[in-house]
């Protein structure tokens, strides 16, 4: 059938299984084709393909709620629902959105993009729901690797107490972005592998009836072992504990076996577990045969071979650059232990692990424990290496704060992605972190200028110990800039002037002083001169330097790649102010107080007027409105 | 014998069980008697008292680890290790701290104050020990209602599948602050009610003889129930699928049965959950009698009836306005629901329960899993009320970034315990939210002046539509000011003039207000006249009146009881800079970049120098200079 000629899902309720395989060969051949020309998540939407059309199929969305967990998987129910002609636009500026967005659909009933959200929100639905005595199914659709997100776990504990009606599905690949790690995910492979479940309750019940029957204690124990028995092999006790019904394995792949399963789900009360099998990549070689996560998200590639055009996935260079020099300290200090939550792979650490397997702990999507494990070794006098995105930093807020900061302990934070991400959108933009550490006391947050100064910063961050601190790097390369031999500490809160210039200073950081330094130059030669300076540091600020500017009594323009609210323009204005230099003129350039959707950095940029033309406009005005005062 | 001569706890080792026993009773006569002078959190202590003397005796800390979870039931450790002479002192300025604090002792080798991170900080200490190849032993002390915290939870799967070695000590005394909800809670009940654990072992095995050698797949399956049913039987099912080893339960006020379970566990490789179980309030009847969490922590009382004299636990009457006005409102609005962490008490929520008990969700400590179950409800255009402290808030941090804010859903949340907390300390001063919260897009932040506009306040945020929207207000009691009947809602970003002046004005909000108001009269005696502006909205700011007033060209002087960086203040700065006023003379008033310890809030504020007398002394200084440049 023409995929593009679908508006909603009800059309796959007339389909007979054989035409839904057919339809799943069309939908796998049409992502693999359009996937190879725009990139995105391949892996984990080949992977639902069956489910997403059994789902479709079996339930009546938007009445009953499907609930995309992290939710790059729903490009499958992107296409059910009518957005099949968007797919050349995917992850791009203003075109379909990589995740769930309420703007493109009333079927995306709950956006996502950050891990382990779907099950508590699936509960605020059900108990509104309850309330208003309606019916309607609430469908969240989680991964094996979502689940050890702790607030999943918050859910699965309240879910289970309250027994709200409730279907959620564990999509169960074995891998989330990394293979899984964790003891619940043995507990997966155990029901995995336990076989056919319906014979062992078989047997079970046979063998039952084999016990002796005796009087008194062993009698009332053989009833608790039948009991106990029953919950333990045929159910997956873990969940049952929880208070959830369980049901499965299912062949994910299997369109009887899963409108089986989902119909008697359907009959039960209270909240139901069904333990789905999927493979991820499933129905495209490459996919389907990766073990290190390289197909999870990949950029465009050649169908045939399987090679990457551009390839996405690999080495991001800012990633890589910070992995390997901490790699190359941890070979002199003993001390250095690197810890990740599920991201061994976007954070380049394969490098580090293969060198110093004992030293190297990637503990699942868990980035509160990442962050508290990183301070418990830095009690012990250890130099821990928290690598986390910035998007992800929030969900250690806390952690951050009590654990790290408050008990100022000499754990060096790496926050990679920092900045616009580009195609992941508005869920993963790290562009909050500066006004969220800024106000902890002992933090200091540094960002370099280029790769060279990243490595430096790298031991500087290894070497501190007065305290957290955290080294800001954004996503992808760097700019191919030449690397000392040796490596140095940079002193804390000290700036750097790039550019002399008597008119105007910018003071700007990271991804924005090549802007800067381009703007300065096309100033100067307007007869404006611009001084610019690197203020790697954003928190302390160097303020011996800035105060020096001050007295300057020059306009400042502050540039930064962060939001405007309480980031690092704000803490130039509150130093000027609170050293008495009420009357300075300073301008600030950021990301203004909106979600910035998904899009090319670049073309992002430009929207929020993050760009040399901009800055040259900016100064250019200020100039022209002292001339005028003057 | 004499507690104040204790200096560390190896005098425990020599001492007989009978000795130890009246060691308990002292130090529960001491405990039940110092805290009726100075308050402090009774229950849990009395409840540990036998458990820490039998760790200590057990362990040598500090080389061995004893970490205790939340940490308000670390008094007898106090005593234990030398501190029972400053008792007197406790949670009072300059004086004894309420929870675990490296200054006070090397015996204190993790700070705490929020819950649920003794496990993440014991795998930190646990791979720093290995990887160092020392010996020593981690214990880490966690309630039952703690481990329901998501980070616990990622820990205990952590921690499972890396199997160090580490002695889990579950302290279950069934109740954490309020009695417990959720589904692992009816897991541990369970394993309490199940009675002799020995017994049902031995009883097994017997009976495993008898079932009969027959080949093939009954034998397997035999095979398979032998291992199932100690497994769920004889060992705590849920904690050992995770892959610890579980011992237990065993009477926390047994000695006996303590020293027995602790050296069995020294002994055993990997990691062991030793569920003990314990009662709060031990050996002093009001406490232990407790039913509600009144005597979780006390302000003094009275020994012989266990009357309060000045009842902290009362209603604190902010929690209770903001919790009473929800509840008036809910008759009207079958919308209205209201979630919060584990705490119906503290956020005096016992009335909107009692009388909305299907539109009350207590999901436990687990403020990530509800701020987005918030979210959920929100997204059906339900009108959730999610009550949480301040200090609690940054647990579910991303949660409000990623669900609430990204998606612009109407959550109303009740920030309780703004500003200082007193005695609670560093971990608990909710000081912070502005900061972390002002730089979020769509998020509308208030604090009222009074009771009545707080009132008006709660109606505001529950008619208001157009995203989330924060109410802030402080720990404690109101200023008794009468209560309009009528309620009506503010409109989102206006200020108010609460005196008029021409010299200067005092920008602020909440707990500041009496004291400008009180500092601007003052002044107007000496001559200077100064504007006092209610800056109730913190975000967005009255521009209309930001703006006139720095039309006037008077200094401005912003007061807040909060951090300064990233502040309300810096919010005035960034919005006259944005506008032009390059030449405002703008002063800040605040919380300094430091961590505010435990004391009187009247007297932390006196230290950082937010009172009347500061005020005036600032406004003055500021005069003055005028007067010299003018």
């Amino acid at each position: 059938m023409d995929l593009f000629n679908i508006k909603d899902p009800s059309f796959l309720k007339g389909m007979t299984i054989r035409e839904l395989e057919k339809l799943s060969e069309e939908i796998r051949d049409f992502l693999i084709h359009q996937l190879s020309k725009t990139g995105g998540h391949i892996g984990p939407n080949l992977g639902v393909v069956e489910l997403t059309i059994a789902l479709h199929r079996s339930f009546d969305s938007p009445n009953d709620k499907i609930i995309w967990d992290v939710g790059h998987q729903s490009y499958v129910h992107k296409i059910l629902t009518g957005r099949a002609s968007e797919f050349d636009s995917l992850r791009q500026y203003k075109g379909l959105s990589g995740f769930p967005k309420m703007m493109e659909s009333e079927h995306d009933v709950w956006e996502t993009g950050h891990s382990s959200t779907s099950l508590s929100a699936a509960m605020g639905m059900a108990i509104a729901r309850d309330l208003r005595k309606e019916q309607s199914y609430v469908v969240p659709v989680i991964g094996d690797g979502a689940l050890t997100g702790g607030m999943a776990l918050e859910a699965l504990n309240h879910i289970g107490h309250e027994r709200k009606n409730m279907i959620v599905i564990l999509n169960d690949n074995e891998m989330s972005i990394a293979p899984n790690v964790g003891a619940l995910h043995n507990v997966l492979g155990r029901l995995r592998t336990a076989g056919k479940y319906q014979w062992a309750k078989d047997e079970l019940e046979a063998l039952m009836k084999r016990i002796p029957a005796v009087g008194g204690k062993i009698a009332a124990t053989a009833e608790k072992i039948k009991d106990s028995l029953k919950y333990l092999l045929v159910s997956g006790v873990f969940f049952e504990e929880l208070g959830f019904t369980y049901l499965g394995p299912v062949d994910g792949h299997n369109y009887e076996a899963l409108f089986e399963n989902i119909a008697y789900a359907k009959k039960m009360e209270g909240p139901i577990l069904l333990h789905v099998i999927t493979k991820k990549g499933k129905g495209y070689q490459p996919a389907e045969n990766d073990r290190t996560g390289n197909w999870h998200g990949t950029g465009p590639y050649k169908i045939e071979t399987g090679d990457f055009l551009k390839p996405v996935n690999s080495p991001p260079a800012w990633s890589k650059l910070v992995s390997e020099t901490v790699r190359r300290m941890a070979r002199e200090d003993e001390r250095i232990v690197a810890i990740t939550p599920a991201m061994p792979v976007g954070s380049k650490l394969e490098g580090f692990a293969s060198e110093f397997p004992d030293r190297m702990f990637d503990v699942g999507i868990a980035e509160q424990h990442a962050a508290t494990v990183a301070a418990g070794l830095a009690t012990q006098k250890m130099k821990p290496f928290l690598a986390i995105y910035s998007t992800f930093l929030q969900r250690a807020y806390d952690q951050v704060v009590h654990d790290i900061c408050r008990q100022n302990l000499n754990v060096f934070i790496g926050i990679d992605r920092a900045g616009l991400v580009g195609a992941d959108g508005e869920t993963h933009q790290g562009v909050f972190d500066i006004a969220f550490l800024r106000n902890l006391p002992n933090m200091v947050i540094m960002m370099p200028k280029d790769e060279n100064e990243g490595q430096h910063m790298v031991y500087t961050g290894l070497t501190y110990d007065d305290g957290p601190i955290a080294l800001r790097f954004p996503r992808g390369n760097g700019l191919g800039v030449p690397l000392d031999e040796t490596l140095h500490a940079i002193p804390i809160g000290s700036w750097e002037v790039l550019k002399e210039g008597k008119d105007a200073a910018i003071l700007t950081f990271g991804t924005t002083i090549p802007m800067a330094i381009k703007a300065a130059a096309i100033l100067e030669k307007q007869g404006c001169s611009v001084k610019v300076v690197n203020a790697r540091f954003i928190k302390p600020l160097d303020e011996k330097l800035l105060t020096s500017l001050l007295q300057l009594n020059i306009p400042l323009v502050t540039i930064e790649e962060a939001v405007l609210q309480g980031g690092f323009g704000s803490a130039v204005l509150e130093f000027s102010h609170d050293h008495g230099f009420h009357h300075s003129e300073i301008h600030r350039m950021g990301i203004p107080d909106r979600f910035i959707e998904h899009g090319g950095v670049k073309e992002l940029l430009e929207e929020i007027g993050l760009t040399v033309e901009e800055i040259v406009k900016k100064i250019n005005s200020i100039a022209r409105k002292k001339q005028k005062r003057a």
